[in-house]
């Protein structure tokens, strides 16, 4: 068996996850890998001589700064087959991928930014995946929910996908499921929900990260991608964004939280709008693959649809295809988190490494 | 790249449907398959010389049979990896995986049996795999619906499984959907939607096959062992069976319906104390990892339950974890067909071969 080596780029809630779980994988020892470099923000930790490296020393190291560059011709020579364990959501280590996988670099990442920019580069990436370099990002969807790979077997073996929809965003899940549940009025206006979702950490620092729905559409783009439309990026398709325009450049994080109550009437409209109808809203997903559509914003959902009944933070996927075509195949769960992230990123790891070893 | 070979056992309705998957797999030429045995009840088509024959063809075959033991030896000679796709639910082939194994051919399989007898069987099977001799089953569980894939990547990430509860049996659902809806009365007695499902082919042709809870159980048996719990095998443990005791053994199918009215009472009981808990009645497998107790059988859900709010003849599966602890993970979908079955079939392949060429 040849030895596997691994490089761990970003060491941050999922990397450290990450590097926990790796400690205890299930794998014939013959198999275990071997960690020869590890990177977190300046600091690089690696030996010239591809000795193992404990990352949790990452701190106190010295090495010299290898460029992304560098650490391709570095990993290139290693005396084995290397896997590339990239944990952050760096655009410019995506733009390298290619070069990894060129120089036989298997990648394994949760990072959305690879497979949800432009279209040239999700296909110089996949155009550039080898026997020997290989490809696996279940944590760029849904974290560790069986969603990529779910797809890629429906595709892979034949099927026709003809819609994929559902709440990809933990932060729109919680905000609706809170705001317009099933049965009640829910828990207050849309501000105040928005603030105790900010204050819980269930948003980014800067909510609007969330509200602008930017990260659902990146969803969107790799699921319709994998699904076979060629979908140029996350801005090639509508996405409404939840920020009031007045308050797209509002400053501070702070400065639009207070402002945002100002506008609580339109979504308390869109909520009232659906109850009369007898339904609920919610922030949906749509890759509608039949008819080469990709949508992202509000929509008003049956109450006793899957989507309806989500709770807490959960991401709801639903595939509807030609096989699943009387009732589709849902996966349900929690979609983000540092654990359930590095728990994707283990469990590619151990089949990139079953493949190559 | 080595060569890949494919046996096929089973060409009924799962082996057809997986046969068509397999024309049109999506792998790279290099590694396309050759199929050089195939067999259906009395029939085997295949050359001495290893040729790719066309499993189409088996009913004009004048081969001569086969032993299971010739079958080994047979494929064990073969000029390259080989892959036995056991599409039967046979428990004498599966008794010969071991077998197979020790002689470097890989099994992939929707056979329950293999994986839901005897403890003994099961440490037989996977203490012969190596990395040149797999073994994949993801149909032997809610057929092409990830279910084994995602309890095996939590288990080898390192998650702690508490509890996998769901109901597992498409028959069963439609059954107790149709009997105790969630909102609205039901359809009818008890008798009469049995009737109903096996007049639509949703039971097994004798429908005691289904009512005796041993498919369920069998399905509870391989996720329990896949989670870590020794189990002895499905009569190890509590199954209630639906079928009233003094028609166990009533003769025929006919006689058996002729004579379920006569016990739509108890059923009805059931419903009704289900009902005055502001309940539903449904039968739900529980593998209860924590507290090593699996179980299968009625139970009173909630009903704003996932379990509650399934449809049709899906299946769910509900796996609650460690890391999966607020919420749980829960896939769900048909869990039975041909279609969906052999697309689980198609999908492991494609996996073994990209591990063995």
């Amino acid at each position: 068996m040849a030895p596997v080596y691994i490089a761990i780029i970003g060491l941050g809630g999922v990397g450290k996850a990450f590097l926990s779980q790796l400690s205890r994988l299930s794998l014939p020892t013959a198999t275990k890998p071997t960690v020869i470099f590890a990177s977190r923000s300046s600091k690089q930790l690696y030996t010239k001589s591809y000795d193992a490296i404990d990352a949790t020393n990452l701190d106190s190291s010295s090495s010299s700064l290898l460029s992304l560059p560098d650490l391709t011709a570095y990993l290139a020579d290693a005396p084995g087959k290397v896997i590339l364990v990239d944990n952050t959501s760096n655009q410019d280590v995506a733009d390298a991928y290619p070069s990894f996988l060129k120089k036989g670099i298997s990648v394994v990442t949760p990072n959305k930014k690879a497979f949800s920019s432009s279209l040239e580069l999700w296909n110089d990436i996949f155009g550039s995946v080898s026997a020997q370099a290989l490809v696996y990002h279940e944590s760029s969807v849904g974290a560790g929910l069986p969603v990529i790979s779910t797809l890629k077997d429906l595709v892979a073996t034949g099927d026709q996908i003809t819609k994929i929809q559902g709440v990809f965003s933990g932060t729109m899940s919680f905000l609706f499921n809170t705001f317009a549940p099933v049965s009640g009025s829910g828990a207050g206006k849309w501000s105040q929900i928005v603030s105790q979702a900010k204050d819980a950490g269930y948003t980014e620092p800067d909510p609007r990260d969330d509200l602008n729905g930017m990260d659902v559409a990146r969803k969107c783009t790799i699921l319709a991608r994998l699904a076979g439309l060629k979908v140029q990026g996350p801005e090639s398709f509508p996405v409404q964004s939840l920020i009031p325009k007045e308050l797209q450049s509002a400053g501070s994080a702070a400065e639009f939280m207070e402002k945002l109550p100002q506008y609580d009437g339109e979504m308390e409209k869109y909520k009232e709008d659906a109850a009369k109808q007898g339904k609920v809203v919610r922030f949906v997903a749509s890759v509608d693959v039949a008819n080469d559509k990709v949508s992202v914003g509000l929509e008003m959902v049956e109450k006793d649809s899957p989507i309806a009944a989500l709770r807490g933070s959960d991401n709801i996927f639903v595939f509807h295809t030609q096989r699943y075509s009387s009732s589709p195949l849902v996966v349900q769960g929690s979609g983000a988190g540092g654990e359930v992230t590095a728990m994707g990123v283990s469990a590619d790891l151990i089949k990139a490494i079953e493949r190559l070893s």
